[in-house]
């Protein structure tokens, strides 16, 4: 791969790169299709990385299906498709680790210990496999482009990241890979979470910019939904420290982290006010 | 400088890095001479870097000589020289650490905590920031030698780490910019590590392979000359692991660190029996 990415550049040929951990969706795919919008080629990594999820998290059952996922990316044309083995990216004697202090252990980092730093230290090394020009991000795992992007200015690696919007199900559920947990009734219950987002940023716009209230507003709108068995945040944040503030100011934050059932699903929205 | 490197590496030139303090000195320009020889384009660094530095060390009267510097590195004939200021480097909201977990406690390590993750993260940004094909360190520090090679692996890095033989004074005292600090006796009184690291490996040679035995023979000849404050470590040692091992085997390391009045010096040879 890296032979290749070295040709590419030596070729004057710019590099997008989509890392995903496969079961692709319409939300994987809207970073492809702007990746290849935007460079001469894309690289698409599919890499269910272990040093990612904590102990009793879900990475063996965790959705893989890479024959579907290689038919979604020959339909969109993709010409790279890299795919290692855990034992590729971390043979015998691995033991260096990307940290990003401070955010990492902010929102969803509260409730998975080691996750981000998992999250940076793959996307160190798979940027430095495959040397793109562009790297493409949902803004679903909000935090997660936050800290790539604080990783990437703070190691000086010379590349853009370029976080796109969330896709939604008509419904206004956040796609993701996880959605496949939910059974009927639980992915009906998922749409709590939208709504709340909705009616919040409708709150905030009527002039309410308190944060406790703002709070409130969303914690209780969340567990009037009886399949909501956990919320493990809903407020407003400032978006580039993930801090809560007291108050909200031109640019906030509202996010959410809950589980519906067993399943963890976070979402969020981006309000300029 | 990435802005330079990008345009050497579209032109199809080889980088050779050599990143320093500063301070040059012979083992410094032994370095230099080398990646001359083996690269179009040679690109030297000079940043004393406060991460690596512990709140009691020597940060703050570390030699500094600019000036010097630039003279001994035009008169070698070098190209480019990188010199960024410590607020380039580290501007506010810096928060990102690269830590080789294990070797990063050993030897040097076990004193100078903080020490290796310091010189993991400055590397690991200096290496992109330039973008060498090789880059090249001195045996002397060995411990960073092996930690950078570790971290280049494990981060997929596509660099050549080169490490160079210890230049020494006539009296084989390994020259270092430390050695700045001893005065006339100290400096005499400095001998004793390569007297001690040569008769160690006498002593091997003539068949003796317990590593206590070997651990109480360089103890002993150190511990002989009364200038001598502190020995930190004085052993011999895996050259991969830096694990001490219960016998000498192969490939060994006989590495020291102690202080000779307030001055820390470190030294080691590299034995293959």
């Amino acid at each position: 791969m890296q032979h290749l990415s070295n040709q590419l550049r030596r070729d004057n040929k710019s590099i997008g790169f989509v890392p995903t951990m496969g079961a692709l969706h319409e939300g994987h795919l809207s970073l492809i299709r702007r990746a290849s919008k935007e460079n001469d080629m894309v690289v698409v990594s599919i890499f269910v990385n272990p040093l990612q999820f904590g102990p009793s998290e879900d990475f063996n059952k965790y959705p893989r299906d890479t024959r579907g996922d290689s038919e979604k990316l020959k339909k969109e044309g993709i010409g790279i498709l890299f795919m290692p083995e855990a034992s590729d990216m971390y043979p015998e004697g691995f033991s260096t680790q990307v940290e990003v202090e401070g955010i990492s252990n902010k929102l969803c980092g509260k409730f998975r210990p080691g996750h981000f730093r998992g999250v940076a230290t793959v996307v160190t090394k798979l940027f430095n496999i495959i040397k793109p020009h562009r790297a493409y991000f949902g803004q679903k795992d909000f935090e997660q482009a936050v800290i790539i992007k604080r990783s990437v200015k703070d190691l000086n690696m010379d590349i853009d990241i370029i976080v796109c919007p969330i896709v939604r199900e008509k419904d206004g559920l956040a796609i993701s890979s996880r959605n496949l947990y939910l059974n009927p009734e639980e992915r009906k219950a998922a749409t709590v979470i939208y709504g709340c987002l909705m009616e919040t940023t409708n709150l905030i716009k009527s002039g309410i910019i308190d944060k406790a209230r703002i709070k409130r507003f969303m914690e209780e709108r969340l567990s009037g939904e009886p399949l909501v068995t956990e919320i493990q945040y809903a407020s407003a944040y400032d978006p580039e420290t993930l801090d809560a503030l007291p108050e909200v100011k031109q640019e906030v934050l509202l996010a959410v982290a809950l589980k519906i059932g067993k399943t963890r699903l976070i979402d969020n929205v981006l309000l300029k006010i």
